[in-house]
């Protein structure tokens, strides 16, 4: 596999999963493997979208953790798709992962209606012009609404979602009204959500939510996620995130 | 002070307040207790009303914590009314504290718009039509959202508030959704959340939610609030709300 300049091959710790990142843009943190872990229980052979996938990183994760049939990524940087393609051939997922480099905007005029099991996100967590105007341009769109928002998100995944579909997402704290607001405005029901602790008696840094198409009104949430023990190793549940892949191996 | 069938006076433990409780009625419990501590930094000479006051809990404790200028507290049972009006008599709070038998529904038609500076409420909980139905009919009103929902609080509140006056709630976290995506239709921003749990890593049992008429977006999630220790006695921020009370007096 050739690699283009700045660019590296991660080994993923999972299942021997390898992935192409460059160092110069967005490179994938925690959020996205919790959130490929939160999705794990997606029903056998879901057809299963991805919006905006950069990397690929959840999609190649859910290829191991779950039995779907298939999933498409959707990605509006070209650069960010041709390293996910990359990345596909890479682990050998090409018969199962295909990557759009469209606007999640767009995506229902691409995709067939309610023809997806499961959507998953790991969405710009930012509004648009807020924070740091300085960024790289194509981190800048990783980061922040600037092409597509949660609404658009939102209005999106409930056209591309059979009834009762699932929508699992990451995203900040800051940001939970909005979700929980504009994702009932669609139809789109969160059903559960579980915050994410750096350290236990913290406050959050993620949230992690999953939302049904025309679901019921009644939210669970869970216990909390933390990460970190006192001795700023991972807890236990964290270590069983990534080693039960080795294992499963 | 005279009492009636079935009452009994409970010393609240926080600087010398007393309370009138009817054992065959709705009687308070922790939520309200950690409701007025998660309001007890409103402004000096505030004008404050307690939606669904009930015995007056949160009125009485907010007396005490805080410098309030006045507080009238709305219930639409008149037993309860009855209750809370002596027990306000019993702890000499009757200069600060009025009570008012109306339902929630109305609360914006007897008081003057736009005039508090903090709105309080531990509303009824559970949806209508949900839970045991063979409740009595005084408790089930208590808990259910049978002469009031969550609409009618925001509604109302969004009327009595000033601008960028805030709103305290306590609900249960299968509601939060519902309050989030309420509030914001009717304005009043959710700002800080706050979770309760009875122990650590376990899901939470209480959400507290404090909201801005009128606010920007952006949600704060505090810490969590646990309740016990693992050996069952309460931690030691359950214990500052109770005995700070107490070295204050």
């Amino acid at each position: 596999m050739e690699l283009e300049e700045n660019e590296r091959i991660d080994d993923l710790q999972y299942r021997g999963l390898k992935l192409i990142q460059n160092t110069k843009e967005f490179c994938f943190g925690v959020d996205s493997v919790l959130l490929s872990d939160f999705a794990k229980h997606i029903k056998k052979e879901a057809r299963v979208l991805d919006l905006g996938t950069g990397t690929g990183i959840i999609g190649i994760l859910l290829c191991k953790k779950t039995k779907l049939k298939e999933i498409i990524g959707i990605e509006i940087q070209k650069k960010m798709c041709d390293m996910a393609k990359r990345t596909i051939l890479l682990n050998s997922l090409e018969d199962k992962f295909k990557i759009i480099n469209i606007n999640i905007k767009n995506a229902d005029e691409h995709l067939g209606r309610e023809e997806f099991d499961v959507i998953v996100s790991n969405p710009p967590y930012k509004k648009k012009n807020t924070g740091l105007q300085n960024e790289r341009q194509s981190i800048y769109i990783a980061r922040h609404e600037v092409e597509c928002d949660l609404e658009d998100i939102a209005r999106v995944s409930y056209s591309l979602l059979k009834d009762k579909g699932e929508m699992y997402i990451v995203h900040r704290p800051e940001r939970l009204v909005d979700i929980f607001s504009c994702f009932r405005n669609y139809h789109l029901e969160p059903k559960i959500l579980r915050m994410v602790h750096s350290r236990q008696n913290e406050k959050p840094i993620l949230v992690l939510v999953k939302a049904i198409k025309n679901g019921g009104q009644f939210l669970k949430i869970d216990k909390p996620l933390v990460l970190y023990q006192e001795d700023g190793t991972y807890t236990q549940e964290v270590r069983n995130i990534y080693e039960k892949g080795e294992k499963e191996k």
